[in-house]
């Protein structure tokens, strides 16, 4: 296969790529909502910026320039049929959360719970947007950090005997990292 | 492990992540540079962007800004060993193409090639460039995409039985995606 491509050919290129599932609470309604995103990259080391591009016309991009903050958590492979429900909600109709049964932690430096499930999850302040073509890319500077004991070693280096992170594939395919 | 993160800390908690050889131009040398970057993402469908992440103090980054174009390649795990000799060498001391045997793939729509062992290439073109905290986000719209014969099906989603794509978990280990 060789051409120019279309945004549909584009997508599934750069796969496979960690899941990682934004929350950001939901001031109006009182609750936190939850979304996979899985074009997400850290961007700087010092500042320590992690960035998600979302679209500008859904819910969470529009919660998250609201709250001014979000927090990221990465899941073990274990989790793949939450996702897969998570991905296919709109947190615009329903409490994703309670639906799910997932389980908050209370923040630790801002105001938005992480999910206890992930094996590392961190808080992020909104420091930029910058709008790229039909997506929005969010910088959030991570505030602190929370990890699974045993999830990483002591160089900070992913043990996947420990945890078996989730990546998405494409079209409903997943892999675990392992 | 909890606490205000350093940004040592910071680095790997965010793997495995896919190598993203990145190939361009050195018009003074008139050779070809490649360097491994995992801090890259697509950024948009439509128009399709890529992003990849370089500390603004390296060549590659001088070299993409010169020429405003790069390549971006995905290989698969066996060529392990050839980006961990690339990741230790400098394109501004030696010729890394001639030194790792690496062969080119004349490109198709701008002037740098590809790497003809990738399972997936993309010829992009610079439209713009965002410093964020130590590094530079250089923003490319795919051009041109190459993918070798059964890597992807028809649906565009990589096939892990024919293409085993590299990914790098950080400190010198990496993991086979399958």
């Amino acid at each position: 296969m060789e051409g120019a491509l279309n945004s549909v050919e584009a997508v599934y290129f750069y796969y496979p790529r960690l899941v990682c599932v934004v929350a950001v609470r939901d001031v109006a309604k009182g609750v936190v909502n939850v979304a996979p995103v899985t074009w997400t990259s850290p961007l700087s080391s010092d500042p320590p910026y992690y960035g998600i591009c979302l679209s500008p016309t859904t819910h969470t991009h529009h919660l998250v320039v609201s709250t001014g903050e979000f927090t990221i958590n990465f899941l073990d492979a274990a989790h793949r049929e939450m996702v897969e429900r998570m991905g296919t909600l709109s947190g615009r109709e329903v409490n994703k959360v309670a639906m799910l049964g997932i389980e908050l932690t209370p923040p630790a430096a801002l105001g938005t719970p992480t999910l206890a499930a992930a094996y590392f999850a961190a808080e992020c302040s909104l420091q930029e947007r910058h709008h790229l073509g039909d997506q929005t890319l969010l910088v959030g500077e991570v505030m602190h950090t929370r990890t699974r004991p045993g999830a990483f070693n002591e160089e900070g280096v992913l043990d996947v005997a420990s945890a078996s992170p989730l990546l998405y594939l494409g079209r409903g395919r997943y892999l675990a990292g392992r």
